[in-house]
């Protein structure tokens, strides 16, 4: 399978799949903005009295733990499973994980019950969810020991799924291949969320190529790259950079986007 | 009564009227912050402990069921209930009715329970709550069958409100007159959370002109357009657009907006 | 101790103090993204399961009462608590305090149980705090008698904590001394949670200098003020101007901020 972020982003905004997110209050409306400027169709749903007839009606379910509680771990969990049964690929952002011991568990008992495609982490949440010792300050990744090449091909081997790892260079893997990815800029870490948009966008990449779940993951992180450079054109802060992420995510060309990726 | 956006909106901006909503997570800073761009108060509560005390205070409230959950759902009726024995009219938003059960029958119970002032939806929500088959892509309306203009005289009859359909030309009836606004922007649709932003502002314009529901949606529905006309303008993309529409909701001229309103 | 927000700005950019905030629904984006524009680490975390954990990482805990329910309150009085133990100072923001009597006494209950290094309120929440009649609507202040500045020192005095008490000029207390600080921009009334982004400040500020909470928190209003005062520089409205707050938080210089500071 050929890695294309332009052709799949062409079939994204063709096909404009459904992208059912349970997710973080702090992230909510930039995850559905930023699924929404991509071309797909986000829709965002928690309740337990609905997560599996809505699940059932998208091509990816995103969920990502960065503000907890017990109703929405449940809600995940059966959202989780309905999604396996159903087919629908599933994309798990364990934010925090390491920070403490609630998310870290949760993380794990979601990786237990759930058949995840994708797990997207920063380093330090994806060493701790490998069993490495790591640190990681709130929802921050600190210092992190060896490559994260390895750690993604570790961490897609041992849980079995594909590994991405966000960073200065992200690192994807299949436990076999990594795929790295070095797009992106300075001014994404500036700004809450877009951890969580990576993923966002991760979810609607997969939704498309399901079946070449590797290639979409590092696909979606270099548009995603490719949109923070864009960005940062004429950005003056985290909050005119924020804004224009929008623009640029919009704006993203299919015909121009595989050669500004930096894939190897 | 006379149809004047311009009027209405310079009694909202003497009034100030204290909007009080009980929304979904995703656009809850969105809502309060175009509601304060346009000249009026808002205030979110959704604690069964406060609300009836809050909806007194208020001079309309707006139900918005993006993000359901049992709580919200008791906190809605019991905030309903209480705007009506206030006197409060009550704007109600019921989004994704048609995409999940627990959503229609939600929509559904808060009809049948609270006295409903105005019903603004999309086409899909709307034809599902009056028993046409549509279809609803998460919480996006997908094809219905007939006229807007029909669905709207259809559904104030039958649920005994004010009916205020949105789409590309925006239809607003009690069952007998039916007004249609040609207002508006492609780039609405490219931002999540517009559709709330159309319930909360109808919820101010409410709130200033009570006893002339149909008058004021449909005022409102043409001064939320105006402003996406202004932000349009200059705008790079949807996160420009996003930001522009707050600029041109505060910008809103009272003296130049009747002449600005394409409303029929 | 002198007054310095240059220097504690400085300080707080090399320390990246990381900022524990259970915070409302509305705002959580902005005070995420307004701490880390300063140069903190947010972390917003609000589970019972994990918020003494969490807290006892943290340089600083910010609660605000924004959008109750019962789940969160416990969780504040538990995390407030966790703060206490382990000597992390806490900023209390009491959002519509007198607006609702479960707003007034959850505020009070926090203030009885917790140790409150910082109270961040308007005046009308402060007045009822201390006791004296006031207007409160909706979140807003009204009318309050008296001066601020008595407000202030009372509060202080009454309640036994540093009052911080915003309005056009904001008077900070520790019952002895009042510091005065003049900075700001009136579209910071036109954007809904410059007054909790403030607390989110506040937070910052007395994360790297708790043992002068006095001081630290007139810098951070007057570092919040003068960021206000840039972002309104080329504002078109309050949406231009709220993305501009980012990017100034971001650009305000430690070395000219100090002769910027209206401090008296």
């Amino acid at each position: 399978m050929t890695v294309s972020p332009g052709a799949t982003l062409r079939a994204l905004r063709e096909r404009k799949p459904l992208v059912h997110q349970i997710t973080n209050y702090v992230v909510m409306n930039e995850t559905a903005n930023a699924t929404l400027a991509l071309g797909a169709l986000p829709v965002m749903a928690h309740a337990r009295e609905e997560v599996e007839e809505m699940v059932a009606l998208a091509s990816a379910l995103v969920l990502n733990i960065g503000t907890l509680s017990s109703q929405w771990v449940e809600a995940m969990l059966v959202a989780g499973k309905a999604a396996n049964a159903n087919g629908v690929p599933v994309v798990l952002d364990p934010v925090g994980a390491g920070a403490t011991r609630y998310r870290t568990e949760t993380a794990r008992r979601i990786l237990d019950e759930v058949k995840v495609t994708v797990l997207r982490a920063n380093q330090g949440e994806m060493a701790t969810l490998v069993g490495i010792q790591a640190e990681v300050r709130g929802v921050e990744s600190g210092a992190v020991g060896g490559e994260p090449a390895d750690l993604a091909r570790v961490a897609a081997r041992n849980l079995g799924l594909v590994a991405s790892v966000t960073g200065v260079v992200d690192h994807v893997s299949d436990g076999d291949r990594v795929i790295a990815v070095a797009n992106g800029h300075v001014l994404l870490a500036q700004v809450t969320g877009t951890g969580c948009m990576s993923s966002a966008i991760t979810g609607c990449f997969v939704a498309v190529k399901q079946d070449a779940a590797l290639e979409a993951a590092a696909e979606a992180l270099a548009a995603f790259g490719v949109a923070g450079e864009d960005a940062a054109d004429g950005a003056k802060g985290p909050g005119s950079f924020h804004v224009g992420l929008y623009d640029a995510l919009a704006g993203l060309d299919p015909d121009t986007l595989d050669s500004r990726a930096r894939i190897t």
